[in-house]
């Protein structure tokens, strides 16, 4: 008899887990949905010619791929077996599973270009797939919950961004954190003072290395991707900037001032920053980082991250602004800016600061218990009520031990019981008891509801 | 450039179709809560071990396997290919997608024993995976939406199943749907008494298909199938059995008298009938289907299937008891009872008879609307007050003509725009229109929130 195991790196989630992850989701959706985001959903396969290509040759390797069906082997050849793994490929495998929510997004819209209303506001929360090696915290199956705004290029969108991640941070009752602001066109700006214009692609790599790794080495890192060193100096201040955002940006303004990309960077950043202030927002969790690059090439405009402060966990939220999301399925340039939570992070963060609310969590809310066959009866004639007033109810469903049956609600966290004894049917009653207090309460059935709703 | 495409019988889903799939969803899974069920999550993939063999020969060609990361060939010899597709898939993918929620969750109880509190009320809403040939209704994708209790043999499960049903379809405004009920055992003891003891499997099947094909080409494919002519002539007043439920149960005590197994069945199904009487439900929708047998070939009790009226749609859920869940997982036998709701199925039921309720699909409740930047600055102003109550609300972001305004929100359903003019700047008000009627009012801010919400 086989003993049954998961796939490396997959998770199973059980009633508490999952109550958890609901609430988290719960509130996410609720704040999209707040500032009109509208939900889509996409399939879990797409065709590989949709994927390949699109994650850089290291993401190609960690697509997983689905075996054609039936006979799969029946376009190769011995040649092609004998070439290996990458000519066989492409003749037994055309499908694999989503490697995030941003491509098949992007496949999406030029799809359904002619049935969407532009700006179009969706947001996704779905699994995504990376065949990656599984450790602590990284796994090969888990959930995405990306929201972008396309087809327009207004800061108010950056803006509404900012204040969807505050009122998601406020629901969930985290309050100590910051949400980093830059722009890549900054960084642009500032790979053309360095006198390497071009290189801002290289220079973020490794200036997003700051935090692990120290500036010494970063400096490094910039000489072995062909930074001068006079250029390297001319970092030295962006890397020393300290003050708060108006003097960041007085600092940038003259620093910037022959680039115009960089100040157009610039600008646009002040843009976001009026807007908040327009909409009545304080600004204090707002930071202004310089160095902030974020990994992904594709942004090109406002980029931003949030980290929570005083946990031993990375950044649970980031995104930012591209100017080109459909171009690689033949639609014109559709500009856009989007952003996504970490639902396994914030889950591990609320977890570390024991944030959970216990009256999100609840499940049954009664369970009725009894002694023998008269009084199970009796419970089954009272259960519907408590369901048709909204209350979650269950009955024992076997005849046992009553310890047993109350070892059943301590276990499942069911806060009362509602005994079915004998004197209960002679007095058309039920003793409610509160399992957290050990309160017992004679009560009609109106009044067992009553404190119950 | 390419043209993107989506894979064979896989589907997106659009904001419309998933403010609808959610309404369904959400009336599903409050209801099982409502009953004490649970929600669990099980991975995407399954090792091939965990899922190959469960589902018949036809089941295994349908699964879709996920190739090995990495070198996926380094385990085969040319041989290997030389003798096929089927020997050499064992060396090259080690896991499938999730083929139903039924597997999975049998894996589940196996490795979690020690954590469960039995009786274990769950239930799973995930995606499933099929490479069955797509055709009009099915889908290579799908949603499945199961609730099981297992470690009880309690009759009182497969009642509340049935009101589980009830409240369902109650609250989804189906009204006219019969609830036909059946027990696996019953069916055993009209084989015995045909004289084909052992062989209730293909007279299952066989009559399984009497609403299709008729009663006359069942005679014939029960003669195929190795039942005699007496013993079909036995089944003739099965066939025709007529009347209510006391009258053909008191027909069936008679006609499987000598079946200790079929008067075992015949007494289950006496006793969830009592145990909806005691409960106080009426049971004018649920019919005794004698006939009733459902393909799946581990049920061992109760079995039912539920079908809407007057609509084109076949059944929309279904479910059974079952002794055994667990044994192909060296666990002892845990007895268990489930259901299933088909949502795709819903979906089209309630398109069909139009029974989408517009409140449950709103989305976006009020777009702020403006002529020019100073109009747009008093939007923004206002908008996160819209919010903060609890009101869903855009601005459009952009400055463009306000017919693109208002075209925006006609196309994406919001029933009211806020227009922000320069009157409105002065008076502090907002001019709220409804899109519906064409009724506009003069409103200060709290009358507009008043208004809305």
């Amino acid at each position: 008899m086989q003993k049954p195991s998961l796939p490396k790196g997959t998770r199973d989630f059980s009633p508490v887990q999952m109550a958890r992850r609901n609430y988290i989701f719960g509130v996410i959706k609720e704040t999209f949905e707040l500032f009109g985001y509208q939900q889509i959903e996409t399939p879990s396969m797409e065709n590989l010619s949709t994927l390949t290509g699109k994650y850089g040759e290291e993401g190609d390797q960690l697509l997983f791929k689905i075996l054609n069906s039936g006979d799969f082997l029946k376009k190769t050849t011995a040649d092609d077996f004998a070439a290996g793994a990458k000519a066989m490929l492409s003749k037994i495998a055309e499908k694999g599973l989503r490697y995030d929510l941003t491509v098949p997004f992007a496949r999406f819209v030029v799809m359904n270009r002619n049935d969407l209303q532009f700006p179009f506001k969706r947001y996704q929360i779905q699994p995504v797939w990376r065949a990656d090696r599984p450790q602590k915290g990284r796994y090969r199956e888990f959930y995405q919950c990306d929201a972008d705004v396309v087809g327009t290029e207004s800061l108010s969108c950056e803006a509404e961004i900012i204040l969807m991640i505050r009122r998601v941070f406020k629901r969930l009752g985290l309050l100590d954190y910051s949400i980093k602001l830059n722009n890549r066109k900054i960084l642009t700006g500032i790979a053309e003072v360095m006198g390497a214009e071009g290189m801002e692609g290289p220079l973020c790599v490794a200036i997003d290395k700051l935090d692990k790794i120290g500036w010494s080495k970063v400096q490094e890192e910039l000489l072995q991707r062909g930074f001068d060193d006079g250029g390297i100096q001319k970092l030295q201040p962006i890397i020393d900037l300290k003050g708060n955002i108006p003097e960041k940006i007085e600092f940038l303004k003259e620093f910037l001032k022959q680039s115009e990309i960089g100040l157009k960077g610039l600008n646009e950043l002040e843009g976001v920053i009026d807007t908040l202030k327009q909409m009545g927002e304080n600004l204090d969790f707002v930071e202004f980082d310089v160095v902030l690059a974020r990994g992904l090439s594709y942004y090109t405009g406002a980029i931003f991250e949030v980290k929570v402060n005083n946990v031993s966990i990375g950044s649970v939220s980031g995104g930012g602004r591209y100017d080109n999301l459909t171009g690689v399925f033949g639609m014109d340039d559709i500009p856009g800016v989007g952003f996504s939570f970490g639902v396994d992070r914030l889950y591990d963060v609320l977890e570390e600061l024991d944030l959970f609310p216990e009256a999100a969590l609840e499940g049954t809310k009664v369970l009725l218990v009894h002694f023998d066959k008269k009084g199970y009866e009796y419970g089954l004639g009272l259960i519907t009520k408590f369901r048709e007033n909204g209350i979650r109810a269950e009955i024992y469903p076997d005849s046992v031990k009553i310890k047993k049956q109350f070892d059943y609600a301590t276990k499942k966290q069911i806060p009362f019981v509602a005994i079915c004894g004998d004197n209960e049917i002679v007095s058309k009653t039920i003793a409610l008891k509160n399992l957290d207090s050990g309160e017992q309460s004679s009560l009609t059935l109106a009044e067992a509801i009553d404190r119950l709703n």
